[in-house]
């Protein structure tokens, strides 16, 4: 790590409202008790949920020109902005926060969507953020409870929140987060 | 077309249960009433409908021997196998029945999916299939509202049913329904 843990909270802190990086201190709590719980590394979990929302607030344009400058999944410009955030975080958190370590990168970059194949870290941090204390939508506490059997059935939960509530919103749903929960079931 | 569209349904209404084949028949009444409505050609959405489930009530071994033989899309074994009947359907109405017209073979392949880019005439049978007057289905009503709008609102209102029975049931979503849903709404 190019930063100590204070400077990586420092920096990322800086770059977003109070209010997110309460949030993001709500995934820093969830993903280390789950982590803990289920077998993950604590401490990587607690970097990439330090990281996972650094790139939240940065203008639109600034994300879409990571995204085009530097190779990354092109594919996602034709959806929800929302998505864009996790890609560009993983970039981020490597190029200009040092971190190599490609576990933690992938939970920075998997963390809204899944991916088929989620690893032990993706699990958790993604579930942290469904569950992060801070959380209050609708269907929360269901999440909350089905995160305590296991990361795959509190996932399932979450992704199938998120489909409902672009369903009732009449909005786009990305492919992958319907890939990861098929895949996630068909694990169970 | 090789039979005569009364040789067609003698033929198709043999190779299913009686209370399936009174499902078809309202399928083609619908059928007929959209096309004749959004201005789809009415003779060709009645043969397609007097297709759309003649493999229906084939025994999976054989749906599955007609997919692995004939180079169709064997992806769809890996999924549920409600979807196989509008493949095989599609590929039995040309090699057994005759049929030649495209547009017919389509819109009896992507009768259950839907499909990226739906024609006319594809819309019209997957509406029909879920408005039919027979269908009682909790949610049904609404999709009928919503085919008295445009075809794409119909759909849309069908796959979201189709969706989020999938989510309640904890079943695996084909993801070609989801991206024709999104495909329509994106057309809207």
């Amino acid at each position: 790590m190019a930063l100590s843990r204070e400077g990586l909270i420092e920096a990322v802190s800086a770059q977003m409202p109070a209010k997110r990086w309460k949030h993001t201190q709500g995934v820093m709590e969830s993903a280390v008790v789950l982590a803990e719980k289920y077998g993950a590394d604590p401490v990587k979990a607690d970097i990439a949920a330090i990281l996972h929302d650094v790139a939240k607030y940065w203008p639109v344009a600034e994300m879409e020109a990571v995204i085009r400058d530097n190779g990354l999944n092109i594919e996602l410009l034709h959806h929800d902005k929302q998505l864009w955030h996790s890609e560009v975080g993983a970039f981020v958190a490597e190029r200009d926060y040092g971190v190599s370590d490609s576990e933690i990168i992938n939970a920075i970059r998997w963390h809204t969507s899944g991916r088929v194949g989620m690893s032990l870290l993706d699990k958790v941090v993604c579930l942290a953020d469904y569950i992060e204390p801070g959380r209050d939508f609708p269907g929360v506490e269901y999440i909350r409870e089905q995160a305590q059997r296991s990361l795959e059935e509190g996932l399932i939960a979450g992704f199938d929140s998120t489909i409902s509530l672009l369903l009732s919103q009449r909005r786009v749903i990305y492919p992958l987060t319907v890939l990861s929960r098929n895949d996630l079931i068909v694990q169970l």
